[in-house]
């Protein structure tokens, strides 16, 4: 069972959580003086609109039309109810998700890429670059700017760009400009904090360009929050009062904070993130002040981390190989409002492959972390033998992570 | 701009086009009596349903609730204006197209697939054989299989089994059991044909199995033709009375037929198949029978054909690599009801490329060559200046191709 939305149903302003977490959320600190930054020090990287966004206490954000046009070409997305894996698992639960997967580049990164494209070329910007490392939000940023006639610039880890061409090739069709990186050693395969440097420094080095990002900050996961947002008019159609627990899986913090945040103020609602055991950054950091990047180049965020120089191992689920959060995600789990969860990476290629097996679509690893914890939801319900709404964000597919399902098929997989 | 129809809006029945080419199709003919074949010589490879949709001369034949209910997972498919084309060509045409690369498998074949699986299951069958080449048709059919518990044994032609090991990923996601062929020659790269006869000879061995084919049979295209019965309903609701050219691109001819045959008997409606110059059947074929595959194990068709041991280049649309094309579709160009034009490759790309940079998603090869058509009646319309409704059928989506894009991008690419 599906429920769509007309294109005029996609919601017209995004849900600003900050108001709710009025004395909860301290501010960024600059990297030299740890002095909280200001709007002159984020300038030279991002447009005027993002950093009023990003501190804003407005209750809701006005979606510009050029943006609405755009994100209408794929959204509303569908809420579907999981029924075969429901039968599956003989569960009483009912199993509903937002299927992110439809957009162009299969994820829910273009919600903010496009937005974030939109205010650049507003504010006379020319050109974007931005780091990435499997490739979903550098390809979110090609996609997003080829709309808007912006050139872009994409740092791609070494490793990745050699091992993963696919996703360097969907850029590439988009227009975008992609190398490897980092760029000033050929021999070295790179990592996601080198690629940020590159990046940032390109864009500071140049007067037509800015720097863009895909997750972490508070405007990423603002832009992120039409899923949630549609969702309850979906489960609404569909005849249900409010999820007894929304779940998602949490790398910077994007999917999670888009399908969660619209559901902070409702009671009775749960809010899970999952994330995966060899990166635990909410079931196993330290929540302090710490660097966005493994350089050091970003303002000090409040936020669990592992710390910036800590090397997460390299697991398929490279969306949640980031050694902090978002601090929006992470005031929620201090607050104690989000439960974490966290999953090792043969469990969660299990649920993806049974998910597969019954739903037919085969998920991103990222999002096999969700699904693992809802099996688990819905089994707990079982035994309880107690109803259960549970909503999931389905964040994106795994059409070109298929190496990763060939490894766990023929046993090649670690933990 | 979208029409999407809930899931109680998929059709019920399928469309017959034969009631309407009374007298224009010859029967198949046995390979060895060159007499016409009857229920019996098909039983061992085909169950009984199918065989009688083969001849069925009923205007429409009623879709089993199991069936819908597995269609409904993705069906209907929206119906989505281009507009953002349309402007990039300055196009007074209005162009529409229906979105088949949202099934699980990426493409139309699931629509026909998973009817297949059902009746074989209905009959008792436990497990069926099928060949692939480029994977589109396996994965499909290991979709559909896993939908009912039927085991799926495919024969991958060997290059492609080696060199896109994705698709075979794909398939054993899905629980199927795929292997290089031809089997008895380790060494050879494969064609079609010989996986073909490798398919063939499984299913006549064993009692338990059955043979299913993607394309080119009567019940083939009637299982597709949900496609066009959904697109007349969403064109209405889009406030059209009905298109002036429906387009698909042709290889055996099941997509072409999904979308165009429900429109055979409307007056005003021109019918439009794309192919390749590398293997134009249509346009540069000969009508005759025929057998399907290169050895000549199948019934003789009466069909467009450039010889059954015709060898077409390896270009990247593996799925419009056919020697001949579906009966139906011959005896509509035969009687010139519908019209067949051929593109070479790199201007498919070229208008697959134009496409992703405007529409922002990354169609099939195959795909392309349907868009390359739809531009061309568009720029005709604006040279001739007027409106034109274009309906076309957006087979499948790229992602699983995107190394010929790499290829056509850095110019690697022979026509």
């Amino acid at each position: 069972m599906r429920w769509n939305l007309p294109p005029s149903e996609l919601p017209t302003t995004w849900f600003n959580v900050l108001p709710h977490l009025a004395g909860q959320l301290e501010p960024p600190l600059h990297p030299a003086t740890r002095q909280p930054v200001g709007p002159d020090d984020l300038a030279p990287l991002f447009p005027m609109a993002l950093i009023a966004q990003e501190v804003s206490t407005e209750p809701s954000i006005e979606i510009p039309g050029e943006v609405l046009d755009v994100l209408r070409l794929w959204r509303p997305t569908p809420l579907i109810r999981a029924t075969r894996l429901e039968n599956a698992l003989g569960t009483p639960a009912r199993i509903y998700y937002k299927d992110e997967s439809v957009s162009p580049a299969g994820s829910h990164k273009p919600n903010t890429a496009v937005p974030q494209a939109y205010y650049n070329k507003a504010e006379g910007v020319k050109r974007l670059s931005t780091e990435t490392g499997a490739g979903q939000w550098g390809s979110a940023l090609c996609l997003a700017s080829t709309f808007f006639g912006l050139e872009c610039k994409v740092y791609m880890v070494r490793a990745s760009f050699q091992q993963k061409p696919y996703r360097r090739v969907l850029m590439e069709t988009w227009g975008g400009n992609v190398v490897p990186s980092p760029v000033d050693k050929p021999d070295h395969p790179g990592s996601l904090g080198a690629a940020i440097s590159d990046a940032v420094r390109d864009a500071a080095g140049r007067a037509d360009t800015h720097y863009s990002l895909g997750s972490v900050l508070n405007h990423v996961l603002l832009h992120q929050t039409v899923i949630g947002q549609e969702a309850k008019t979906q489960l609404a159609l569909a005849g249900e009062d409010h999820p007894d627990v929304v779940i998602g899986c949490c790398g910077g913090g994007s999917n999670l904070g888009g399908i969660s945040l619209p559901f902070v103020p409702d009671k009775g609602v749960r809010l899970l993130a999952v994330e995966p055991t060899s990166c635990p950054t909410l079931t196993g950091g330290r929540f302090e002040y710490d660097f966005g990047d493994t350089a050091g180049l970003t303002p000090l965020l409040p936020m669990y981390t592992l710390g910036h120089d800590f090397v997460p191992p390299s697991i398929h689920a490279g969306g949640l190989r980031y050694h902090g959060d978002a601090p929006v995600i992470s005031a929620l789990v201090r607050s104690g409002r989000m439960e974490a969860v966290a999953y090792p990476q043969s469990k969660t290629f299990e649920a993806a492959v049974m998910w597969a097996r019954t739903q037919g679509t085969v998920p991103a690893p990222e999002t096999g972390h969700a699904i693992k914890a809802v099996i688990d939801e819905a089994l707990a319900a079982k035994e309880e033998g107690k109803e259960k709404v549970i909503l999931f964000n389905y964040s994106g597919h795994g059409l070109l992570d298929l190496s990763a399902y060939d490894d766990f098929l023929h046993d090649r997989l670690p933990d």
